[in-house]
């Protein structure tokens, strides 16, 4: 699809009115492996037509050509060239916003002084009640010490910031939380745990992203100790949940039950650690897992899991899952007859899902549709709605069985902008709080915007 | 003002259709000390009348008792008693909101994976990109401990929020600010600045708001030096400048002129220390302090004032202002003719401003209307604007100089929620740090909205 394509450009064209002139302008763009999203109809003259035709390329390198391309098509003369992401993000992408008008005298008493010192005195007699007349029932930090962005690697807090702007619009927008992002000036794993502790009476929960690991492991572990409120490393846990939410679809549909196949985990960094720790105490069985890290092997074997290899994992395993980044790992000549694979490493996956069909998977995805933003709103809606303590692993598996069964006939995973599905896992992981007596609410709200 | 009082509730009665009933109820209020806001008509039949009636007294028994009175009267009959702040307040005042909507697939995949990587990339190349494309820009961190909240002292961060929130709604209304509020787990001042100090890449600008003095002088000065963004304790700048904008504007209605004046500064809190250094710096004579405390003293002597005693500023200074927190501590006795008295403190002043004139000011003034959300929306939006290292004294003074400016004729002070000051202070405060060449900016923006 268009938008796979990493850079995305609005260029401006005015055609000669000529017939033909457009489809050949196209058929340049595709010709020099373009493509082409929206095409707008801006104005029309008895001489020329303009157009805002949205296009996408590989590179910024890729992009240059294709508008070289356009600007030779005959008849077409290039007027601007826009970048329409960049402008999306002009001046970052959430604000603080009051919930209601501030716009009389009387209404400033009331929410500042004097008024408000009565709401303050209630609270200072009675904590609890700030979850009841404060801001803090519905923040949520979404803290980074930029080390590990998107595929990115150690860009630093500032340049994640874009990504974390993007997590709060979801948050949002999906759930109805205010997601705050915390840009972390230190890399120091005590450093950051201090630092999040201290502020964290701010918020209902914690949101770790993009912390790389092993570091993500040993910080978010403390903070857990330290808070009673949910401290979610999204990395792990968030793709865990949407791994084994598309696995659980993969298994129903071709048939295989998961706690009698023997699984492998390829990559065993954040994501791909947590999901073979969660298909364990899903499965009841070890899952075989490979990484270039022996440190990773190790952990694996702490958690109840079997250390092995690429080679050996492909040899062997029913199902395999693989998250390490590196395009095209699996070869076909690895593929046995009747293996459930996902590819799940983005932009480009392990093996693309049709070579692995036509070398004998019963299944084969990749992680274009298995996106971390159908696992974190929810999961921490209900958290929050609940009052949850903490994220327990039957929370987690509650929001993948629930996104599991919502995934469409046909489809891996339902529509990440499907707020049905998240109002679902939402209220699947409040009811597994509350069942397993670790929330404070003692009501499961029916979870809505 | 009714508003002034300190409880108010809305009281739904139900009158019966007999003339006179109404007019009771009311004479019964203010018989017993109570006053009366908005009375609005709910419903009307043949035989009653329904109305809400919002009441205000000066604690929660008073409260009882007028409504004990209400239910007393002749035909009255209490059906309902509301409490509106309260409600103002549930759920919190803010959110973090998304600034366009995330309404399709292509939207999410601009403002998040895949497109947001070209943003990121951006901003690692050039950090100073930072401030065109992310909230980074807008957002300023409201850091409290809750060591001194209002008049109510040590009652702890969460005890705050609501103070904080209130601040927030007032930057986004006034100046269109993103104001989060920053609860810190911790007291001890060294830890409060690493952790400040290690979240601050997530901010335009710091406002330190109600930290207890004397911490509040250290933490502020350490974060100032460490942080190449204005960091500004709004407790003592913020108060200074409207303080010394009221002093301006007392001086000028009655012909004073500050740099020959005597003035004397009574209690060195956080707020007295700043207006004192203010003055000095404004006037370039030392100011007389008296305060309970003898390192509050020795502080303003270090900064160059002469530390005195309450009866000798009475005694010798023309122009007196008092921040102590003391109702009532400057006897009519003390005041010589001729004076110009600004008795600061909430909600009761040091002297009534009519008992000051009648003991023979020229000019007395209470801290009714002196109400720091004067300062802190603009000279914030004013620093921001102007990319601005630190606050300087400079830019302080010109943030007071604009708002006496603005005092409309017969007031001391401009209305709090006239956006026209707001944005002439943020220019002023801009322009001054452009001129002494700490902005990063390199153009005053015309603030607005």
């Amino acid at each position: 699809m268009a938008w796979e394509r990493k850079v995305m450009r609005v260029v401006r064209v005015r055609n000669q009115q000529q017939v033909g002139t457009l489809a050949r302008l196209l058929s340049a763009i595709s010709d020099h492996g373009g493509s082409v999203g929206t095409i707008e109809l801006l104005s029309e003259t008895a001489n020329s037509v303009t157009r805002d035709i949205s296009v996408y390329a590989e590179s910024l390198e890729h992009m240059e050509q294709l508008i070289e391309e356009i600007s030779n098509n005959e008849g077409t003369k290039v007027i601007t060239v826009r970048d329409e992401v960049l402008e999306l993000h002009q001046k970052g992408k959430i604000a603080i916003r009051s919930r209601y008008p501030v716009d009389s005298l009387s209404t400033l008493r009331r929410v500042y002084t004097p008024g408000v010192a009565e709401v303050c005195l209630k609270i200072a007699k009675d904590p609890s009640q700030a979850r009841l007349y404060t801001s803090a029932s519905h923040m949520v930090a979404i803290v980074t010490d930029g080390t590990a962005v998107l595929g990115l690697g150690d860009i630093g807090p500032l340049a994640g910031m874009p990504v974390m702007e993007g997590k709060a619009m979801l948050m949002e927008t999906l759930v109805g939380l205010s997601g705050m992002p915390i840009l972390l000036n230190t890399k120091d794993p005590d450093e950051i745990i201090a630092t999040v502790a201290n502020i964290a009476p701010t918020f209902a929960a914690i949101q770790l992203e993009d912390i790389s690991a092993p570091r993500c492991f040993y910080i978010e572990e403390k903070l857990q100790q330290m808070l009673d409120i949910p401290v979610m490393h999204d990395d792990q846990h968030g793709t865990a949940v949407v791994s084994t939410a598309a696995l659980l679809v993969a298994a129903r549909r071709t048939g295989v039950a998961l706690n009698e196949s023997k699984i492998g985990q390829i990559g065993l960094g954040a994501a791909g650690f947590a999901t073979a720790n969660m298909l364990m105490r899903l499965t009841r069985n070890p899952v075989y897992g490979a990484d270039l890290s022996q440190e990773a092997l190790n952990r694996l074997k702490a958690a109840g899991g079997r250390p092995s290899t690429l080679k050996e994992i492909m040899a062997t395993c029913d199902i395999i899952i693989s998250t390490t980044g590196a395009a095209g790992l699996i070869k076909p000549e690895m593929v046995r007859k009747g293996q459930i694979i996902l590819a799940l490493s983005n932009p480009n996956a392990e093996i693309e899902p049709d070579v692995a069909i036509a070398a004998g998977a019963i299944f084969a995805a990749d992680g274009k549709s298995v996106n971390n933003v159908l696992g974190f709103p929810g999961i921490f809606r209900g958290a929050v709605d609940a009052q949850a303590f903490r994220i327990s692993h039957e929370m987690l598996a509650a929001a993948a069985h629930t996104i599991a069964d919502m995934a469409p006939s046909g489809e891996l995973v339902p529509n990440p902008l499907d707020k049905q599905v998240h109002m679902a896992v939402a209220r699947a992981v409040a009811s597994m709080a509350m069942k397993q007596g670790i929330a404070r609410a003692d009501y499961v709200p029916y979870a809505e915007e």
